[in-house]
């Protein structure tokens, strides 16, 4: 490697605002790692960042956005023990979230990567150990660099806090990344899944990659009874709740007894609202999910390697063209926007 | 026992329609209970079945209301091998719900006591030996009969689906039964308890009960930050929902990360709405409940003798008074109303 | 049908007892099912039946044993409401344990199927019906029948009690039926499996039905470093304990850290023993199976139609042949021996 | 403080060689916190550590042994955020274990305290900031350095993985450490608890503690059917089992249906023995333990505080003494042996 390298980053807030600069190589002390990048994936978590719309605190500035990242150790720190060069890592989000409770205090570097902590989107970047897991082998970094928050966000609420099972029924609201991690592992583990769609043909491509039942929430705003008609009534036993709002409504209707809502997204509004009755003679569970913990993260690793998971990305950009893959994040992408930084 | 009984029922719908009746006492066939009521307890469900506001469908009429009931069992049929005569038992609210999810059909003997299923305002009842339970040996009857409805819900959200810990810290809503039953079985835990009331009066008395820290609504009807306070910025880790509403947006402000609402009463409103960001940041769970089943009702059972627990009881009623008993419903009891069925 | 049928029954215990009789079809009261009986499978445990070796008090005799059926519902009592004529129903083998933990009264009808109550190897038999659950879809009544016993315990061992997770290590020993269902239930959910037999020509067989590794254990008696070999060093996570006695020892050697064994055979003796140090360091877990409940065995039956299992029969024998049958479990089946109660 | 502390070590294994030292006062470096140690406590494993009987390599030597300390921060490293100067803190036992499952690699500060990584025996000690705990409030630092191992071990058993519920019977071996904590945390949470001794005057001392049942088992070497009926026949739902060998026979006999015996101690052999069929009818399960994680152990000391369970100890030795306070350990203390490091 040179002695320096590209990064894009932001002197304040907005995407106007993003500038590729050349800077130094930054050399990696004690327990960190130095991983010369592959790719990154975006997601609208990093948009929010990037607009200044979602961190309660200003971060350092300028600041590199962006929290998937993909790629290969070149330098360790002296302390390194979980990782050496060579190896293939991903980022974990929750850098100091390793299994079980989150810990009280996320001070020191409990932090999520991509705001507060610094991002991923530069040619080289400093990981202390704990917060870089082992890349699945099945895949290569494009496809890698989509798992750790798309991938685990779905992982997470199916599997980890959902106990998924053979024979249950998912419903995934929508066909970005989440939701098509959410189809995919919800078939890999022997799970019926409707997708929602207000596109035909978006519900003809999640068809494509797998999904038993869609509805077209054009023609068919209050879904909850399709989706009873489709369980025979019965019921779904999980919903990927990824709209928000009152589509919670619709949600507590179609869900089975015992049934599960993982709150996700708030595409129609950051307030949900739905009514007590069927969820409390449901004993339904409305469970928030954001993103997941290390462990689980290399759950979901080695599934995706003994099931052959293979993410869906829609569209892959250069590392010079990262301002238009974020406009493309908002015309709402099937599945995954990556950049490939070595492109 | 004589040949016939006294007992309330209702022609149609609606509290001034509710009569007593004189019937001959019933005969116990193959695995029922011929019960001699000694005192039932009456829950704000009561009132909606007696209002015609609950049951989707009407039960046979002219219907019997109220679902908790203790008593003895005077009689046994042939093939009953649960229970014998002398023995004290309460009434299972659900009755085929054992243990682990309900049944899929709960169409035999699987629905719940006081509708759609008769309910327990008579001096003799019939139950099937299976959604019966040995009453706790530490309370008389009038105590006692308060626990099938009010006290396993609060023990079913709180120990069953909330594993309570000691040092947890809970919040209940208002002083109900429910509440307070959540406030004692909190305490018996080792758990720290804030109670919210609209009144000064019943806060004073919810703290002489053991309350660690109380809440008046009425000065700080945006209670959630006094809660953070009260925890040292930690929050709360359940919540005991009595409210609903948009209260609801109070009870996720103060939860702590990782904790859980247990939406149980929807006095406020029968649409739930909160924030869904503070809700996925900590990972929170809102649980929907109604009652619980039988196994965690033996715990209950169980625990209330071990730790000494007595159900607060507001007023006692007589049988005859059965109309002024379900008209103090409406004023807010502090706890309890029961009809001492023998008084 | 006729008035008539056949039924195997033992006047006293001993296989040579064994005696088919023509007795009056039974008539159903309230809840009870009268099946016509497809197909039986037959369990090591209706060995020691028959012989007395395994029930503590003697059942009324003339006894009808083997717990295992398949058939069809042809009449039902006045009071029977969870199936109807016409139904294909299996056993659930302890006729009261419907979820969660067992109820402490196992006394009315909590007992197991083919001893301590009545069996089914006759051309007609009565079932409670909460003792009846619905055929899989995708299954012929000969495979079906093997699912109550077999097919249940080996999925209460890996995936009600062992939450089996894609990606974990299952170790099988030998090639009986629960053996054989733990290999398949295993691969269904992505896990792979080690299978261990002293026959080389019955791991060939396992490995055709999907095995990903076998042991020979009369070339590796001490088989666990080989176990460890396969796993580089990581151990199995679940092992079904067919064999008991030392072989612990193993199994406890073989294990992953917080692995689990599940206790189910005991072929090389009822006492069984291991090093307490490695099970201590591991924080293993030894957990006792018979059997299970009735919502796995719905689990499980979901289970098969989605994974489409189909059980492996060894030999399928005619109902006058239930002698030679019998006489087939002591030579080892690869599988289960199935008894065609109509062939 | 001093430029120079005392410390004790072993240039090599064996009591006899233990000595002590003047070194110097280490500097603590990044995430590392200087203790000053005021107390540390004594387990049987320190025993084995010091004799060289535990550990399977060598550590770096002279090594000083024993695992539980409490004292105060007097400095940390540049980077440390989780404890500051003047905090009261306690080591936790397995360094690296924090939630969950403990992490794959055990490398770099994931190890035990006390060997192999080095002990608490000295005037200052250095521990990352993430092995360190807030001492109890309620906790001078004497009864506070009985935690980390055996008051950890303790409820990592019973309440961690055994979900230990008011109205349990737990039965505890002996009475050491771990036995008394098992006694008080079982009494604290509303269990019964039968204690068995060899010794009617720990037994004694054990009713005083509150022990609601006692066995002497030098009278009744088969305890299992006095623990039958001292439960009416139902046996206890969790043995914390410290004996092992083939007192495991006698605990699976005393077990109760769904029961739980924790593997900690091996007085009686490294190798445990019972027979099957009482663990399979009962569906019982034996979970090997060894201390915990630090969540647990946070959990643990807000329980201390809350319930105001304060340790049991022995004997409290001076610094010098430590030789005497190792010999104590082989006469079988009551509770715990403790060396105030500052006396």
């Amino acid at each position: 490697m040179g002695a320096t390298m590209k990064r894009w980053q932001l002197p304040s807030f907005g995407l106007r605002n993003l500038e590729q600069v050349e800077v130094p190589v930054p050399t990696p002390g004690g327990h960190d790692l130095l991983i010369r990048v592959s790719a990154v994936s975006l997601n609208y978590r990093d948009r929010l960042v990037v607009d200044g719309d979602l961190l309660p605190e200003r971060p350092a500035m300028p600041f590199t956005p962006v929290s998937d990242m993909g790629g290969e150790v070149v330098a360790t720190g002296d302390g390194v023990s979980r990782a050496k060069g060579g190896d293939r890592v991903l980022g974990n989000f929750w850098t100091g979230w390793i299994d079980g409770a989150p810990p009280r205090e996320m001070t020191r570097h409990g932090l999520s990567l991509g705001g507060p902590l610094p991002g991923m989107l530069a040619e080289y970047v400093i990981l202390h150990e704990d917060a870089a897991v082992a890349a699945p082998r099945s895949l290569a970094d494009r496809e890698a660099s989509t798992l750790p928050v798309a991938g685990l966000t779905a992982w997470f609420a199916l599997v980890e806090t959902g106990h998924l099972a053979p024979g249950d029924t998912v419903l995934v609201e929508g066909t970005g990344g989440v939701a098509l991690f959410g189809l995919q592992i919800a078939r890999a583990f022997g799970a019926r899944v409707i997708v929602t769609s207000r596109s035909a043909g978006k519900l003809d491509r999640a068809r494509a990659l797998g999904a038993t039942d869609v509805i077209d929430t054009t023609k068919t705003p209050q879904w909850s009874g399709t989706a009873l008609e489709l369980t025979h009534g019965s019921g779904v036993d999980h919903v990927l709740e990824l709209i928000g709002g009152d589509n919670l409504g619709q949600s507590a209707a179609a869900l089975a007894s015992g049934g599960r809502i993982s709150q996700i997204g708030f595409l129609k509004g950051t307030d949900i609202r739905l009514p007590a009755v069927p969820l409390m003679l449901k004993r339904a569970v409305i469970q928030g999910i954001t993103v997941g913990h290390r462990r689980a993260f290399e759950d979901l690793i080695r599934a995706v390697d003994r099931f052959g998971i293979t993410p869906v990305i829609d569209k892959v950009y250069g590392f010079d063209q990262a301002p238009a893959a974020f406009a493309h994040l908002d015309r709402g992408p099937f599945g995954k926007i990556v950049i490939d930084v070595r492109g």
